[in-house]
């Protein structure tokens, strides 16, 4: 790929090309410290999900913090993390066939690396590639505490599953994880305590029941952004997978405010071509839509009303009619993760000033 | 960015890792003869546009067939597109503000570049770039003809701007383009019809009302997939900027079957939690969502239900619930442009195995 030409640090946010991705650095380490304070307080282990950041750099930040490890969706970001020195990963995810295996093996040499899996043939290919490289790997039982997504029953089908991990050469079974995810952005408070609790006590039950069972359990991993402090309280869990929580989103925002809207995408409009109407250059190769249009910040009477490839049409009235061919904007995406995703580069800014680019390594590390 | 471990030509698709976007080469190839072939007996030109493959290995697959030049989006993909050796291209957008402009003048050094306008202020700034650095560009008047995006009304306002890049130091008027993005995916054929040849015939009077005030108007550039044979067919237009054509998506094979789907997402089985349900590798980081959910390819009773980032859930009934962990499955994504935009490479089959990893060397290229 050809190079890409890149602002120097200093550059003033306005004056930087777009679409970019801003990220806002005293507010994302604001928002690192609030959770790793939270979780302190609350005698809590936090284990970020990278794959909202899929950086090294931010991964780091949030060890610097107190987090004890990372969460990684795929065997392609903990690729990236572990070429990026994190040496404590959880991949939350099945991870399944034999060149993925064959890859969190080689990952396996450098970094304490832990799986989670719902189903036998899985524990038996995984113990079998373990065996085969001479390496061992953690495992911990995916448990559906509600969402009907992956994850085994609590009971008896986590007890055999965990049972055949125990008897598996080259496997450590570690524990249980679960993934509330059907709760997280529940905009209802009240409703979000009562089923996220019911969640994570399923989660503390399924684990007590191993325990009883004789097989040991070490981690009793769950939650997300939206109910660290309810999953967080509940006795029995060991730690946190929170990933949103860094940067926000527009989704996020509408949940709650305990952190703070860290990201941003500035566009510029390239077109004014009737009354009412402005065009950006920002479509949805650059910001996501798959939780909603983004929202203008900072720009009263100005609107997202449509975004096609690479535009993005605004319905302006009052003062935003003022906007003109080359000014900038501030969007905020209604869903950072998959926003992230589309980039190479975070923009990063300090006091209004471009600190660093900075590589999202693990962009399109989907494999 | 770690290296990524990538299979070797000769691989079976059936061995790939996933998700792969996984293109049949036979397949594009004889979509793009297919265009060129009723171009040229309609004598019309074809300028297709590379937003959608974002790679040069296809543009000059398509300069070879006798295309007479590519559309990009963005400066960001013409960089690309002139590195790979391509020297004629149509920016079919704005480009606005002094970065991106630096940077046009930069390609026009080693390619014949032409960018559309529909701003005073944006000739402006483009003549002066391009007098400061001796350079000359081509410029094309973005016209409305119904999508009501960007783009000036025909008649005074098109004079107008057109008189301005004639009198423009460093600009050469090459004449107007229009897209008739509103009509492109309208599945009833006649209503296609009627509305495309409606945008077409106005961009055509909008040529030669130019032509009359004594200005000359080479290019008269419009079209996209859906509406090459409607368009295509109305006298004065010159040039077709089709993109999709070349793979199709899910989108426009209901529009229509007059070219075939190249273009599939290998995904998967990493859960079979219960019956009824299997869960894939595949999520919204793997396959775009904006025109809807994805569908399986050649498995009764298998259906995608949803998807979350990185996870496709299918309701699997019948045969499809023979369906095991590791098993593959292929995904027709509904939008080609923003899937393809999410890898970084395609993984380009023939007769069944791989013939080459390419890289999406534009992908994210939205500056």
């Amino acid at each position: 790929m050809p190079f890409e030409y890149l602002p120097l640090p200093g550059t003033p946010v306005e004056e930087l090309d777009t679409p970019a991705l801003v990220i806002d650095m005293a507010v994302a380490e604001a928002n690192i410290n609030k959770l790793q304070k939270w979780a302190d307080r609350n005698k809590m282990g936090v284990r970020p999900h990278a794959k909202t950041h899929k950086t090294p750099l931010f991964a780091h930040k949030q060890l610097a913090a107190g987090a004890i490890g990372i969460c990684c969706a795929k065997v392609g970001e903990a690729e990236v993390m572990v070429a990026g020195g994190v040496r404590e990963i959880l991949i939350a995810n099945q991870v399944v066939g034999p060149t993925k295996i064959a890859r969190l093996m080689a990952l396996a040499g450098d970094a304490n690396i832990t799986v989670a899996v719902d189903d036998t043939s899985n524990v038996k290919e995984l113990s079998q590639a373990a065996s085969a490289t001479g390496r061992e790997i953690g495992v911990i039982v995916e448990v559906d505490t509600g969402m009907h997504r992956c994850g085994v029953e609590p009971g008896a089908p986590t007890r055999k599953l965990a049972r055949l991990i125990t008897s598996s050469p080259g496997l450590r079974f570690d524990g249980v994880m679960g993934y509330e995810g059907h709760v997280v952005a529940r905009r209802d408070l009240e409703e979000r305590k009562t089923e996220a609790t019911a969640s994570a006590k399923m989660l503390v039950d399924a684990a007590d029941d191993l325990r009883k069972a004789g097989l040991p359990v070490k981690v009793v991993s769950a939650a997300g952004t939206g109910t660290y402090n309810i999953t967080g309280t509940v006795k029995g869990i060991t730690d946190l997978q929170c990933g949103s929580y860094i940067f926000m989103d527009g989704d996020y925002l509408e949940v709650f405010k305990d952190f703070s809207s860290a990201l941003t995408v500035l566009a510029t409009v390239i077109s004014r071509p009737v009354t009412g109407r402005a065009v950006t250059d920002t479509g949805i190769k650059a910001i996501s839509v798959d939780r909603g249009l983004p929202k203008v910040v900072g720009i009263e009477g100005a609107k997202v009303v449509g975004l096609s490839e690479e535009h993005g049409r605004l319905e302006v009235t009052g003062a935003a009619e003022k906007l003109k061919v080359g000014d900038k904007i501030r969007l905020l995406p209604m869903h950072g993760d998959t926003t992230i995703n589309l980039y190479s580069h975070y923009a990063c800014v300090r006091d209004g000033k471009l600190e660093a680019m900075v590589e999202i390594a693990g962009r399109g590390r989907s494999r």
